[in-house]
């Protein structure tokens, strides 16, 4: 198999213009939404590389191995495409139970009732003792 | 209450440079994540009045009542905002359980494997009967 024939499920995917994509982690036996980062091109090949999901942070312009500072790796189960095949879903196995920076389970912690957001979740874990 | 302070929610989503943020659709019962859209500020704030999702549709520079020509609606039954304020989250009930235009439930039927992505989900209805 040619270099190029091995890549053919990268050029697949409809990068943006800044050459991104953005998916979204699920809890693959909750099904809870965990949170949604973007992947690079190299992001992407990595995550299925190494088994666990690897984002490009758009914020420290870097690769953002997830867990990294934290220890909350994600684990890939399986890697979805979309039908327009510009949007990702990865279901993985959370460990530590923490998705977010803020020490909850889920970065979707903010419910939409009467005109505001309002915070639903609990934190689970001191931000202090996370990074 | 002010026209001000009715908005403020709306003022709390951090909006792209195209005044869009992804909106994640994910079935209120199962947890499959149904497809993932765009909104703007006008099509949030009718998501929130209507109760059923409303979106922004980036190809065609209008907003998608979904389910309009197709029938396939989504009633809103709850609304996420995540940690950065820059992702939505939908829990929906999909009427006619078929969120895809290829005529799936899902628009994520396709699956990583082996260096491939493979259709994995069958199509419930042949998309010409719904357009």
């Amino acid at each position: 198999m040619t270099q190029a024939g091995e890549s053919d499920w990268l050029d697949a995917v409809k990068w943006d213009a800044d050459g991104l994509v953005p998916a979204i982690a699920q809890d693959h036996q909750t099904g809870r939404i965990l949170m949604m980062a973007w992947m690079n091109r190299e992001a992407l090949a990595l995550t299925a590389a190494e088994g666990r999901a690897i984002y490009w942070s758009r914020s420290r312009g870097k690769l953002w191995r997830k867990g990294e500072s934290s220890g909350h790796v994600q684990n890939l189960h399986e890697m979805r495409l979309d039908c327009d095949a510009d949007v990702i879903v990865l279901q993985v196995e959370q460990l530590g139970g923490i998705a977010c920076h803020t020490g909850r389970e889920s970065c979707f912690y903010r419910s939409y009732k009467d005109g505001g957001w309002h915070t639903v979740d609990a934190v689970l874990k001191d931000p202090s003792e996370i990074y």
